[in-house]
């Protein structure tokens, strides 16, 4: 039988000691988080995971959606009750301002909290993900009004959201899109059209669902220019608050995927449902990027939460199920064979996902970090700096970790041999889940352009030199302490390399744009591998910190984590040089067949 | 819908220009498979792949396998008929001698054909699969009477087979199994216990199953060393050669699995079924390790065939779908947007897997020749050194060629965004089949601990040094070839990064096992990276060959073929290096950890 525990003391490690979340008490919602109260609710965010929302993991992918006849979708069973428990927790609006509903508390706790929710139950807790995301857009989009209207319920969780932009014909490409909407003179919208993958997009856990619909007002402009952005309620919104006529808007289908069968992804019919413009006519996608940028933290969470309980299944078959000897003698001669835990090629793929997960988190929190500092520091400066760093981490975090929470949930199923392939063990799932958070929220080769095609050149290269610049310092600083050097001269290796991708593309790539796209996805991990270096060498130094402090009851945990920082620098680091390497021999041979060669 | 059409021409350019076939026809077979004749047989092969065997491929994965009450196993609708005109054709027995009802031609034009039949259903193909590496084990150990008994009906196609090794407790380590065999003074044994896994253990698609079964005879050795094989048929034999009573072997479920829907993997209960030992008492791993051998390269191909299959999918899709512009100006101005095939990240993907694809056919090919040379050659140093090969290729080519195939079926599944992970496209079928590749006929660490615990010092090395001579004089001889150059010094750079790392185990895992294990999956792909160079090094002078002889009819072909060439050696050779530098590294890190603190 599968198995979870929420991983609190490494997030306790990664939030106190690594990040020293309580330095930044003069942030509007730090002040409340104290490290009692931090290790109080990630404490309660462990329990509900573990008790309520794990226990309906593996069921759930079994049953699975279905639609009936009538266009309702029921979800599998036990999904209302534990997500009832989930919103009545408070969970939903964790992060949400207090005047909407909500606690106003860090949103790096919301991330520390949902990389346990999502390895519990990643299907189930899509369903508040997406309500997070149109939270989002409303907050920063919404008028006075529709905020007073939809938030409220969507925080408590009574209501929910969804994002509709993709449809048959154009998912990336959005200017392609030809869901119309035509005003009604009184403020409203009669939107038709069919938008497909619409995760959340139908199901019976709430009492309404607000979708926000990318759609073009007739007579706008061609292309992206052309696009606006539409709440349209499940339900209309009677003047009492509560939901009333049903609105022209429905689910047609729901596909058949290859995982996350818990959450319903729907085929939804507008056909002439009406809608309300949010923010401005034909700036739809500037909305749209609010919960777009959100989602796709949140997907790279999606890979780390994956990865964590794959990992966690796999150490616990690989200590268990006793198969051939370890090569330097038995390890327990009173059994017939040696667990497989002996094994070095067992050990070599347990260790390279928990070193990928331990800095994973790191990644993910630091990130979540940047994005408090950008929306709440007092000082301009620093709201500006932390969010150069949050643009160029959103597409490395999401990327980066969905990729390698997919490998390495295969990793860990392979482990498992045989009962890794068959569905009952579990493994199965975590990697057909795993499957889809390399593809939502734009596909990770749109990522890796996001970062090369702009995010990189943007304020002439401003956040790039400015996280370059960190991590050269943390380098430098710490060149002549004797416990450091080891992790500093790796990542200071593997730093040269980006540095010279950087600069191979500057000038490679102006003339030549395709020898950017050539190498983008190359750029994109040797990024990742370099910041991940760069947490563990963090990681390592609060570690050394804590033995140096005789911090004994953390010793064995502290000492072990130098051990993983050491795998991760020696085995994971020297894929820079190769990624570079691919990088540098541009895009000509690639480019070079015709289309009809292929 | 899916689509797939046999790469005869590609195919036929490795037998002929690369392996120059015709060069062999001293070897039995070899004669009656002259170039014209082999067109002949691979445009057959081709013709039922994509109009028998593909058309019930998706249908096959959605219906799957179904054990009725009374442990009857239905396979999908078609199934049966399908199976039918494969073996009706004479494709069972292609490769198998005259005498047992085959055709006797080469196994390399077997291995051509079942490229084909197992990208086109890869499900299906696996009942006969199996088939094959029991008339393998039977003609190798089997006694005459078993070879009469049970061959013919094999060869033809109307009884088909299995291999009965894993148990709940054991797979890898089959020291540990435990079904029983206990001699009845006849000649025969009833066999006991319990196996798991059995691929096409239960099915509707033939009048008999013969199951090779692993057991130990009461009082055997503890251990490998009391292992012995048995013929179990599911209805005993009788004079007349019919099938008779039935036997007491049933299927007591079958597992719910990720993949290979098609193929019916079944829990067989023995309970005091009548078998006849195959082969000598206690040597039965001997006589299944034919069996595995041949299994192994088997499953090889498989991955080369859902890589391929799944490129062909991506790479239609890649023409067809429209979205975004091309980095350099419009490719299509005459439409909304261009195909993605234009973007040079799609390229990327579909270039790496077509690399691979080409150079592993070329691979699979080379080494079915190795082993036709290890089984047919007069010439016994011929055939030593042919097996010697044959040895150290196998476990690389499983190893390597399913771990890729699965990869690049992911690969392949991205370029079609959320439309591939939607099961109505096909590509989750890919990726969920190609998975079982890696994990059965021996794990894939597996094969890399067979290669550096077993193959590598293997009559003190002689084949690995066989091999780095025949590669070293490769790159000697075309050193000068100016059109030769290119492609000589990436390979040559591989080779001495393959070099190393094998000096390396030589040095330091003697005395530390653990340092051979810690590097072993790395040095397995490692060594598959060189050996695919060298196949492209090969392909590259076979179609530089091509050019100055001017085939025009071919010329466009062997172009892209130096052009995929060039691509191998730029972006994926490189990689060596970085296995290399992993091996260096040691086991010490990776166990250091208690197993406790995982």
């Amino acid at each position: 039988m599968p198995v979870y525990k929420a991983p609190v003391n490494d997030t306790l490690f990664v939030l106190n000691d690594v990040l020293g979340l309580e330095r930044y008490n003069n942030l509007p919602g730090f002040a409340e988080a104290s490290p009692d109260m931090i290790e109080a609710i990630v404490g309660e965010a462990a329990k509900l995971s573990e008790e309520v929302l794990f226990p309906l993991n593996y069921s759930g992918d079994q049953e699975g959606c279905v639609r009936h006849d009538d266009g309702t979708v029921s979800t599998p069973k036990g999904f209302k009750e534990a997500y009832r428990a989930y919103y009545e927790g408070g969970w939903l609006g964790l992060a949400v301002p207090e005047e909407f509903g909500g606690q106003g508390l860090p949103y790096t706790l919301h991330c520390a909290v949902g990389e346990y929710t999502s390895a519990a139950n990643m299907s189930l807790m899509m369903y508040p993900g997406l309500t997070q995301g149109a939270i989002a857009a409303i907050l920063v989009h919404g008028s006075e009004e529709q905020k007073r209207t939809y938030l409220p319920k969507m925080v408590e969780g009574t209501w929910s959201g969804t994002m509709n932009l993709t449809e048959p014909h154009c998912g990336t490409d959005l200017g392609l899109l030809r869901t119309k909407a035509v005003p009604q003179g009184d403020g409203s919208y009669k939107i038709s059209g069919q938008k497909i993958f619409i995760s959340a997009g139908e199901h019976d856990m709430t009492d309404n669902i607000v979708h926000l619909v990318l759609a073009r007002i007739e007579g706008a402009p061609e292309g992206t220019k052309g696009i606006s952005l539409f709440i349209v309620p499940k339900f209309m919104v009677g003047s009492d608050g509560l939901p009333g006529a049903r609105n022209a808007v429905s689910c047609g289908a729901i596909e058949h995927k290859m995982g996350i069968h818990g959450n319903a992804t729907c085929v939804m019919n507008y056909d002439e449902a009406t809608g309300f413009l949010i923010g401005a006519e034909n700036k739809g996608l500037n909305a749209m990027f609010v919960m777009m940028n959100e989602a796709r933290l949140g997907v790279g969470l999606q890979g780390l939460s994956i990865a964590e309980i794959a990992y966690q299944n796999a150490v616990a078959y690989a200590r268990e199920r006793i198969q051939g000897r370890s090569l330097s003698g038995p390890k327990a001669p009173d059994k017939k064979a040696d667990p497989i835990i002996v094994h070095p090629d067992i050990r070599r793929s347990l260790m390279t996902i928990r070193a990928f997960n331990e800095a994973g988190r790191a990644f993910l929190l630091w990130t979540a970090l940047k994005s408090d500092i950008a929306h709440r520091s007092p000082d301009e400066k620093e709201r500006q700096a932390a969010d150069d760093i949050l643009g160029l981490a959103t597409p490395i975090l999401k990327g980066v970790m969905t990729d390698k929470g997919f490998e390495h949930a295969v990793m860990a199923q392979q482990v498992f041999g045989g009962h890794g392939y068959i569905e009952e063990h579990g493994m199965s799932q975590y990697v057909r889940d795993a499957r889809i958070t390399m593809i939502y929220e734009g596909a990770n080769g749109i990522q890796a352009l996001d970062l090369v095609g702009r995010k990189l050149a943007l304020n002439g290269g401003r956040a790039v030199m400015a996280l370059f610049k960190e991590i050269g310092d943390f380098c430098e600083e710490n060149r002549n302490d004797e416990q450091m050097a080891f992790f500093t001269k790796h990542l200071k290796k593997g730093l040269n390399d980006v540095q010279a991708a950087t600069m191979w593309f500057m000038q490679n790539a102006m003339a030549k744009p395709d020898n950017a796209g050539a190498g983008s996805t190359d750029y994109m991990h040797l990024f990742g591998l370099v910041v991940l270096g760069y947490m563990w060498a963090k990681m390592a130094k609060a570690a050394q910190a804590g033995l140096t402090d005789g911090d004994s009851a953390r010793a064995d945990y502290l000492k072990n984590k130098l051990v993983t920082a050491r795998f991760y620098m020696e085995r994971i680091m020297p894929e820079t040089a190769l990624r570079k390497a691919r990088i540098e021999t541009g895009a000509d041979t690639m480019m070079e067949l015709a289309a009809e060669a292929f």
